[in-house]
């Protein structure tokens, strides 16, 4: 039986990045060691470690303007390791669109003041509301968003426009890669691999050049963005098999046609699953149209006792980790670069005849 | 040919490891996925997470006075959250007998007064300093020591007796889990996995449960020795490959008969390698006997184009990664749990048949 597995993260990676790292995991490149058990600094890594950068850089066209990062921790440490580097006592923007934008915020207020330009919280973070409204400040040390709302399922498809000398700082963990955006706009992008980019263990920072210097001195070495940035990330041991299987990845989504061509694919994927969801009455997505998220789809079926069934019955046809966010309840399908799209061809057959039986 | 890897850290895991891991890679238990590709709250690896802590519990005997967490970092993370948890502006006792131990003290000032009790800084860390002669502080948060220095190749066999009330903390990077040792002497212990325990992108932290109260709320979450306590290191998504891989290692060493075993093994490999290094003129270790790490055996030959032409004989050998640390050169046969009798018996022969043809 096919398995098509829509977890939200740790998530599926392509098969043939799985089935590569299966073949060379402990013999690699025939030096009788696995990758994972060399030295960091040693002839056979030190590649694998430059390529997933020069991967990263061409597939989003990076300039040199900005550095790429490997940090450990995953976005939840770079919440508080932003405003570590660069609040600095000030007053830093947020907008509060799912719960990991909350949690950023959250972080922000041990080192200066969260303003909150914008929340969807009320409404269960239904929408991303309208640029229109947001209450920017023209003297905040940084606006912050987070691009894919995880567990809501929403995502910008559009970027605000700070106030001039302000940077836009975004967490895009859950749609990194999955569209082509404009790096140029951004002061910082930051993202756990575990979605689109690699296993759990390594978070991928682009940072402009210009922000590293206002890091204060007193901050922590391994909590400095110049440290990795003058280091190659490797000042101390870095999660170097993560950083291989990112490196996997990224050749993976070179060789698929870079990200105008995925963007494609998961525009399709995505418009068939809403297409169908918006055509039945039997389920249900709360997120406002304009902005339902590519990446994770939200959805309900009548009622919580249907939602277990539905999650148990997909299991045993193969298709895994429907259930949604703890937090949230209900089902999420999680489509990102890596689902193809024979896996959500095979979850609407799925829905249509659990549908046709329950309804 | 067989291949012995003697690299540092990351290190050499067990063959069965690897093998293991390499056949359940992309299809763990059977369930189509690979468990890299798994949420970390799902069934089938929520009970990995378990077993990991509970092999370190009964491997190193770890009563419920204290907690075993995995964070993200390596060791080096840990020389700062460590001050930021317990130090609080207050002085805390550094005894510095290598490049490690250094970095951890100097990360301390960003968060009190690291008060150094003991150096061997100026003879380039060739011995540990007699306990005699400590400076400890009766008032001090805590006194730290490194257990094993990798760069230097120094180990304490007995470990310091701090005042009253003043918890010994411990990096035990480079020698955890391969000796025999009283939990309960330690306030905390911590340990990147990279040589002893797994790949690197986790460390083991065990915390007494007394000392988590001495945080202050203003420390970031993710910073916050209790966020793991409470959330069984799960607060947000863990590196939850390097993790199932601590666990296959932990069951490897209870399978092997546990630390008192492997430390058998432990102190014949070693003895065997300090022994021909002791009745030959040709090789020189500047360790001092008493202190000679078992795990790191750092040594020269008579010049450093020498050394350089060792190293790469011995890695068209089979035996590979014995270049000694960028900071100090030489070489180094770095011996940990996973190298068989049988790696240290070839790279013994070679070393002689090296010296026949070179002395």
């Amino acid at each position: 039986m096919a398995v098509y597995n829509f977890a939200a993260g740790p998530a599926m990676l392509p098969k043939e990045v799985m089935l590569l790292a299966q073949q060379e995991f402990s013999d690699y490149k025939g030096c009788g060691s696995g990758i994972m058990e060399l030295s960091h600094r040693g002839k056979l890594f030190a590649p694998v470690r430059d390529r997933a950068e020069s991967n990263v850089r061409e597939l989003m066209n990076i300039s040199d303007d900005y550095e790429v990062l490997f940090i450990q921790g995953g976005a939840s440490l770079q919440f508080c390791m932003l405003a570590m580097n660069l609040l600095n006592g000030g007053s830093a923007d947020y907008a509060l669109t799912g719960v990991w934008s909350d949690k950023a915020a959250k972080e922000a207020k041990n080192f200066g003041t969260a303003h909150i330009v914008a929340s969807s919280k009320e409404t269960k973070y239904d929408h991303i509301p309208c640029f229109c409204e947001w209450d920017l400040d023209p003297k905040a040390a940084y606006l912050h968003i987070t691009s894919n709302n995880t567990v809501a399922g929403s995502e910008y498809f559009d970027f605000p426009t700070p106030p001039e000398g302000v940077p836009l700082i975004v967490d895009m963990s859950s749609d990194i890669m999955s569209r082509v955006i404009d790096v140029n706009k951004f002061g910082m992008i930051y993202a756990g691999a575990q979605k689109n980019l690699g296993p759990a263990g390594v978070a991928l920072v682009v940072i402009r050049k210009d922000l590293l210097s206002r890091t204060k001195d007193c901050v922590p070495t391994m909590l400095k963005y110049s440290t990795y940035a003058e280091n190659k990330s490797m000042f101390n041991t870095p999660p170097t098999f993560a950083i291989y299987i990112l490196a996997l990845v990224t050749d993976w989504l070179k060789a698929k046609g870079g990200i105008a061509a995925i963007e494609k694919v998961n525009i399709a994927k995505a418009a068939k699953l809403y297409n169908y969801l918006d055509q039945t009455d039997f389920y249900f997505t709360p997120v406002a149209k304009e902005n339902r998220s590519r990446m994770n789809v939200v959805f309900r079926t009548p009622n919580a006792d249907m939602d277990a069934k539905f999650v148990a019955e997909a299991t045993a046809a193969g298709l895994t980790e429907l259930k949604g966010h703890r937090l949230v309840g209900g089902c999420r399908a999680s489509i990102y670069n890596a689902m193809p799209e024979e896996g959500v061809d095979a979850l609407i057959a799925f829905m249509k005849e659990f549908e046709r039986v329950n309804g």
